[in-house]
């Protein structure tokens, strides 16, 4: 270590690991590519090399900063629902006879959008193709999300309420944007939340 | 074709089309065949190729019997889910504040049979993956069964309804059964069923 030039100026490459703002944005740039590729191919389909090629960067490197294709796929679904994973929070503020309709907009919100539709799309698909994949959705949205909503309900049972409800809006999602089931597929939004909020709200806060 | 010997007796193998029982038996066996590889291997990796070499047949006489893959599929799930096709007669007959529950512990009972779950949770993998699946999974299960019950029903929207009660059920399968999300994986039939089943109803016969 001691042969290391002792002055590295602005512009001059060092050998070893680049310093801190390069580190920062070729992680960022490994994982904005990780995703892309867990979503175009699937979490089996899709190798750590693959990753590294279309990121410009060594698979070592990928492993240095990621470890393995499970946890790099974790950290890859940890960006994308960032902001999922920290609504809980906002959807269980508020009246208490509302977070059902707060919750079921929040999950319509996701799958009406086409910019985040895409990439939960791919993360369901390998969820209910591969026991790995599946680990890690469970890890993070059932974990994080179903159980940070269960608590801040605090209610009796909030865990098992909060994933029968959660299972009425997965279904909803699965005929409507997978499966495209007609005439739920088509139907009017405010038409089905109407009809499938009050039950959101029932498992959640009902007797 | 005049050259074909008159004479057939039993025992005696003819070229060509076999005869109506051994030709049966080989489309039961082909059927049962297909099924097995689409359980295991999914649609996508699923060749005719391989349920012909598999069922001890030319692919010939399996495109002869059942046409493109896609049309075998069909054929394959029809079979598979003959008892389900049927069922919207026996959830619909008795008294209608029944149906839920009917309906409920109906679709748990295939889940909760490791014979009918496996084959299930290999149509709804490869449903969920591929397009040409998803559609005959569409046709089958949306249009046969959850119409048919519709029918039966004979209320307003009662396809819509339809759709969102098994909308419920299909989201607890798929958490219970496939992600196995806790507590929700582990918890009592019953108890579930008791959740459930008023929810279901509440979708086919509610304001």
């Amino acid at each position: 270590m001691t042969d290391v030039p002792a002055g590295n100026g602005p512009g001059v490459r060092r050998r070893g690991r680049p310093p801190r703002t390069e580190s920062a944005d070729t992680r960022d740039r490994i994982l904005v590519t990780a995703r892309e590729e867990f979503s175009e191919h699937g979490y089996e389909k899709t190798s750590v090399r693959a990753i590294a090629k279309a990121a410009g960067v060594d698979s070592a490197l990928v492993h240095h900063y990621f470890g393995t294709k499970e946890q790099i796929f974790e950290a890859a679904i940890s960006v994308a629902f960032a902001p999922a994973l920290n609504a809980p929070v906002a959807i269980a503020d508020g009246p208490l006879d509302g977070v059902g309709e707060r919750l079921t907009r929040f999950i319509f919100g996701i799958w009406e959008n086409p910019t985040t539709r895409t990439p939960l799309l791919a993360i369901v698909r390998s969820a209910v193709t591969n026991d790995t994949a599946a680990a890690v959705f469970r890890r993070l949205i059932a974990s994080q999300l179903l159980r940070r909503l269960a608590e801040q309900l605090d209610l009796p049972d909030a865990e098992l309420r909060a994933e029968l409800a959660a299972a009425q809006l997965v279904g909803c999602a699965m005929l409507r944007y997978v499966i495209k089931v007609e005439p739920l597929a088509s139907a009017d939004l405010e038409q089905i939340v109407a009809r499938v909020a009050p039950v959101v709200q029932g498992h959640l806060t009902g007797p």
